[in-house]
């Protein structure tokens, strides 16, 4: 039985770092999202892969309990290469093939329609509304996009926000999406369009909640061993759906956000995230307590 | 008696921002720092000023406890005039002209040399130790830095260093200096130093403290009403002296630190220092305690 259904793309990645590079790597919004809140839900996936792309590549993620149900094969995987100079805040996108993802119309398996969870990737605005409307009867429903929707299609997303209950969004993002430098200001705008909350990502400086009832400031964990932030933001929002679902904690959930997220960071593609243990995991959350005591 | 022996700048600063301008104000490290540790110790500034200022004009730090005894009257007062753009994180200096600072010799008057605690804001740093060397026995001794000197003389600037407790530099600046990205290295790096601790300040994202025991992250106090940034710096440095003076917790300081910082960012120059009260600042912090708590 899928908790949370979430929606985003499985791609070919190819990534560049300071710290050296990896080909064609297996990656995407839906993989990275969907692996980090297998930790704490049982999370069905939706998205698109190419029948390159074998199901055998995917069963690391059916082995932590992810429903593959909800992917269809049809054409080539979307690639996409990026690469990260000095400061590894963000990724410069130096090449993206759709492929399949270009006509991908989101289908929702019976089998996902009572989930009470909705995580929807940065994805086409008119998607992500397709997806809230075949959903039966959702208690929470989160929403991330990007710049090249917000450049591209401004109402559509508005048209989205307006059917979610979270906006999570990077802070360039959310100065672009709600034209102001300050957060504080952006936040409040947001809130205005009738979410009950959003979620601002940081990167290394960690992520701000805000509702109407007021802010929460989430540190990001320190990080030495920085390799590769790809999936970084991915994570946050799939630990959160996934830790949200089961206990109904917005602020632990985004601790728990920054603990994975940091994990993903320490190696290139899913290659660390899959080596951890809920006991790695829990010693971290437990660091994350230390560091903001006061 | 003095607690606290501040050494900084006494400036008349013009200040662009993209919400006014402020023409002539009175302003410099020492005087930021020397009013926001009134809030909580006795501090003494070792500062020089011209003739052109006149004493009166510093009468409103003589009413918060900060004595002026080590203060030089010479020549004409240094002059700064910064802009901000847009994202409001770092200011363009459009103008300095040096004055009397260009010849400043620091001396101790004798009423502050059984001072404990002494704060050595951004300044050439030959003076900076020039300071250290007279303080009879100090507990603890903090010291800010800029690029500028950072620029031009290294060496120096890591000799002043070695004579310190604490660094509190900015998070460019810990870049620059310790040659890298990642501030978790460059933090490790200035322990290796000698330091006790160094504090990392990144403006509207907090602060970080790095012990050799582990880290603090202190969060930036979500600011709506951004005016003028000037002086959060050193306003944060003042109350992290001023309040460790009175109680030696470093976490706590530095969340003070915050909320001084906050409130002075929300008028030109020391308008809106000038204006709260000891009951405004246990207001903010509480909300600081709520904006971490989960």
């Amino acid at each position: 039985m899928v908790d949370v259904v979430i929606l985003g793309t499985i791609g070919i990645d190819t990534l560049k770092t300071p710290f050296g590079t990896a080909e064609d790597v297996i990656g995407g919004s839906a993989v990275y999202s969907s692996y980090a809140a297998s930790f704490f839900s049982k999370p069905g996936m939706i998205s698109i892969k190419g029948t390159d792309l074998k199901e055998e590549e995917l069963s690391f993620l059916k082995e932590r309990g992810v429903s593959l149900e909800g992917i269809k094969t049809e054409g080539s995987t979307f690639k996409w290469s990026g690469e990260y100079e000095f400061d590894m805040n963000e990724a410069k996108t130096l090449k993206t093939e759709l492929n399949s993802l270009a006509t991908f119309r989101p289908q929702i398996p019976q089998s996902y329609k009572e989930a009470k969870y909705l995580f929807l990737g940065n994805m086409d605005p008119q998607l992500q509304i397709e997806v809230i409307e075949s959903v039966k009867n959702p208690e929470l429903i989160i929403m991330d996009t990007m710049n090249f929707w917000i450049e591209s299609q401004k109402e559509k997303v508005i048209e989205a926000i307006k059917k979610v209950d979270i906006l999570v969004l990077n802070d360039g993002e959310a100065r672009q999406l709600f034209e102001t430098p300050n957060l504080i200001k952006a936040a409040k705008d947001a809130l205005q369009l009738g979410l009950k909350a959003v979620i601002i990502k940081k990167g290394e400086h960690g992520s701000l909640l805000f509702t109407k009832e007021g802010h929460f400031n989430c540190p990001g964990y320190p990080l030495e061993n920085l390799v590769d932030p790809t999936g970084c933001g991915d994570c946050f929002g799939g630990s959160f759906i996934g830790y949200y679902a089961k206990t109904k904690d917005m602020r632990k959930a985004m601790v728990y956000g920054s603990v994975i997220a940091s994990y993903n960071a320490e190696g290139f593609g899913l290659e660390n995230l899959r080596k951890i243990t809920e006991q790695d995991v829990e010693g971290r959350y437990r660091e994350m307590v230390a560091l903001r005591e006061f």
